[in-house]
């Protein structure tokens, strides 16, 4: 295998600013579980970007975030709503069904995208106690197929939530990526455009572990450290996630790690775009690229760098950007390409 | 508050030698998930370690490591029996209970360590629907009390548990502290002894994050992976995990710090028993000392010094050292407890 | 309302021969709980009409029946394939999920049934701890839409499921009338077609209350009775419900009030098929008729006879028949029907 | 066995009140699942006997009852405080904790009350997100040991809890016992005491099957109906519980029983009191006696007359008496007990 791969961007190692931040942070004992000086700084700092009134709390992992971040708005009679290709319907092994209680239920979108339109149809039975309650609608940011919903699409799923008394989840383990293509600050989309609940992601953003739930309506975090302890997502030397977190947001980490894997992703999308036996399936908005490789040549490419093929039955293979993409990752990768498909 | 407490071990920050390890992990990418040759090495350590069949796998926190372990080997009907101080039962925020389903019966103990007379008890109904069905022992390896069940002990449990169809798990977030009481290997103290499945601890023994499920026979982790990642613990970047605990156990770091930290609770155990306003409530037998003082000193040897009241009817503290506790420390500390207590 | 209508076959009461046998139970004291002659007669019934070794256990409701009957053959990380109208994920309010922690996974079905064809898609990711495993193919018999699937069709998805490691589950609250559309024996539609687990309807077929959920292989059963009663569903004075089952399968009952319940089926699908406003939409199979009926012509009839609107966007309404519907009743209902449609 | 006997209440039959009651609602078809003019009458019966603002709902037996009842006024990270000996920790085969997620805290009590004294030690840790969060008190009255709360203990534990934010739960399965007992109406021994939730038995005071989940504050009861379908217990066939409840509550049937199995009880008591071989351990307040029987007497007696060894260790057996329980019953039974202990 390569050194570096387009597989995923968790297959990237942490960015040496946030090693330093936690080498940083590695001094003396500070109290565990929260109560200390990195939480706190870390958690202003999430207020500065999302807003002041919202309540922030660290947990380990992203499908710990969304599982806890969901359970905390929903009875367990509820439905949420989520794209078929969402990552809690698809790559989350039923935590949200085990943890919530909810059903899941989903909706066929071609570019990742849940719309008004498609959702209509799942709400019935409201009120009527055989069938679930729809409650949440949950959507990724950037999508699992690497577009990004703008600040208008998203105000209109979460105007249509609230005036059926349910709420906007989102699942932003590339939030970041979303914010840099729409040229947009965080709290414009998410606070700004009506986000009751979000997982913020870390990890694919260039750090280690950690992810961060946010409530942009304090009210409903009311009970949420009791939700993360038996979640088993309340760390103890939980400075170490706030360090990094810290040194994310306080400067532009968190922004330029993402411009940059957005941009390699631009690059490898048009690189690729070329070569006439490879054809893009959705548009390059965030940090990846989708594309149909004819099959007879995957299993090769895939020797020399390892992805994952997407959807089997077209062909369609994910190859993913991070922060540490270099252009010549790109230039070697698609000469490679360019070799095989030939 | 003081640079270093005895609050707890997982006040303390990470070992230089781990952080180090992190460091060197950072490089390049690798998949995630566990398919990367850092948890290859680590994996091969933990059988080196812990028997040539044994079945390992990391998430990221204790708690976690404790109720998926318990999930894999219990029915939802069963009774999983536990001491009264057991951290399953009292610090876990019913975790174990939501996730498994299953009843904590637990028994009190004066020392923290459960016994065949006082578990006998609770073996009733076997058979009978209406009666949750005793399955599981799970046992504190240090105990909560900071005492160590010896070879002997486990052997007894272990023999107990299984003559009846059931099994012996073992909370090990201190097991290392209790290896080095015992001078024993870990496999002496759980495979030896006839442990059936293991939360080892890392955190506590100087990690930054990440514990490991080891299971004995390999066969009761034919579905684990699965139970990991519903149980919202597969770490995505996992090598940071691995790379620790390859540290740890590549040389005997894992031993040195627990030595170190047993070490420094004989020391405090032995200066403070020197102070006569103070009695010790337990053998000092792995990094924890228990010890009543005069409620009225508490207070201001808490501003100071931050400590947790273990028990507050009879004024019982727990004073924690870790692998980076000094005698300095120490001395600083019991020469303020004298100071205050005059 | 009417004294008879057509809105659903648990809208009607319990046969009369139900409650004799009922009264004829009520004699002196038994065991609760099952261990009473009347449990020990109805289970050898249940033997005889399904093979010598099902096992088989009742319980109050339906809902449980299914609930239960799944759980015992998942493990929480599991997929339960069934069609998008079913019973289990439309009619039970997340009861399967949050008691089996599984996923259900919907495939779209005009006519109700499941094809091997339509579950093929669903079956990916098997063996990857990030995707549910599929593990168990669950039918309604007949189906939410009134058909019934030929004893092949049963054969070819029982041989599916097996083939794959995985189980058929039938949701038999109607079971009895596909035996009578199908001419066939309960045995011959069950266990000589593959099936695995059957929930096995009594209220439907005109019991009081009582289920059963019967297993074809007995080791599946080995824990149920604790599933039973952790689930709620072990009823104390079962002879009851017991003393129902002896009456409804020691004789012909069983069939006789399928039979009049589906020939009274067939009556109003044809005599509703004449009425040229009027269209249906499935075969008339068991015991239910659907039929798409002007939307401005239902309120109208439901005044008079209460029955469901099935699907809203095209006007279907569903009709069903019961044990106790007659020939007056179609008649008068068919009239009306007439005469407000003109 | 003997015809009647006394191993517990729900060995009797079905009072021929209940019947007729039964056969009388046997008439024509209603609309299934509580819209029915029987659960509208029994609902207004439960008002009346209740209070006008109680919210009442229907279910099929006594462990859904109190599962379900505790689920609606707990969060997932509760402790539910019950007497060791209670049902809902003894015999329901972890049911609350598999459907709430809650923590069973237990507290010995050798007459199976619960007293403020005794719960104290158990409030710690409130607001500590490590620690589970007492919320509910839960209840038997009668209790397990067949004694009974007076008005005032239940006032004070109702009062305790109010003032510490925890809620009020009885498991009523003999409520009309205790109230017979106490000689008080149903309302004062509950809504009249401060009770919130109540499980109201109707199995053991001679009904079939059906139970009631009574809520003192209908807000409480807002979710009620989800949880009462996601928990499998709403009955289709409703109306045969509906006609039960009403045919006992609308004259003095359930007192008329409760009175009677009592009288039974103290009859039985008494003569037993008189044997000398036989000692009563509990005073008799309800229809149970408690009495510890020479061991090597009681396989002999339990081979004519069935009943259970509550306690082995001091070989203390449960005689319950029920609404058909007669004179001659006890007479024959004590004149066994007689002949066998000589």
């Amino acid at each position: 295998m390569s050194r570096r791969s387009f597989a995923s961007d968790n297959n990237a190692g942490v960015h040496p600013e946030l090693i330093e931040a936690i080498k940083a942070a590695n001094e003396g004992h500070v109290v565990a579980y929260g109560n200390d000086p990195f939480t706190a700084r870390a958690t202003r700092l999430f207020q500065k970007h999302f807003g002041r009134d919202v309540a922030v709390y660290f947990v380990f992992g992203g499908t710990g975030a969304n599982v806890l971040g969901l359970k905390a708005i929903t009875n367990s009679y509820d439905a949420i709503i989520c794209a078929e290709t969402a990552h809690v319907h698809v790559d989350e092994c039923v935590a949200p069904e085990k943890f919530t209680g909810c059903k899941l239920l989903t909706v066929p979108t071609p570019d990742g995208k849940l719309r008004v339109e498609t959702i209509k149809p799942l709400l019935h039975g409201i009120g009527v106690e055989h069938h679930v309650q729809p409650r949440v609608i949950s959507i990724s940011q950037a999508t699992e197929m690497g577009t990004v919903y703008t600040k208008k699409e998203l105000k209109t799923l979460a105007d249509f939530a609230h005036e059926r008394d349910m709420l906007l989840h989102v699942d932003g383990a590339r939030l970041a990526n979303a914010a840099v293509w729409l040229n947009a600050s965080l709290k414009d989309i998410t606070a700004g455009a009506g986000v009751d609940v979000l997982s913020f992601g870390g990890t694919k953003n260039g750090m280690m572990y950690g992810e961060a739930v946010v409530f942009f309506d304090k009210k409903r975090a009311s009970d949420f450290k009791f939700i993360r302890k038996q979640g088993t997502h309340l760390p103890s030397k939980v400075r170490f996630i706030s360090a990094q977190f810290e040194a994310l947001l306080s400067g532009d980490l968190w922004r330029r790690s993402a411009t940059h894997a957005n941009r390699m992703a631009q690059l490898l999308g048009s690189e690729l775009a070329k070569v006439p036996q490879i054809k893009l399936t959705q548009p390059v908005e965030s940090n990846g690229v989708f594309a149909i490789i004819p099959p007879r040549f995957v299993p090769a490419l895939q020797k020399k760098y390892f992805f994952y093929v997407w959807d089997e039955e077209i062909s369609e293979v994910r190859l993913m950007a991070s922060f540490d993409t270099t252009e010549d990752d790109i230039r070697d990768f698609v000469g490679f390409v360019r070799k095989t498909v030939k």
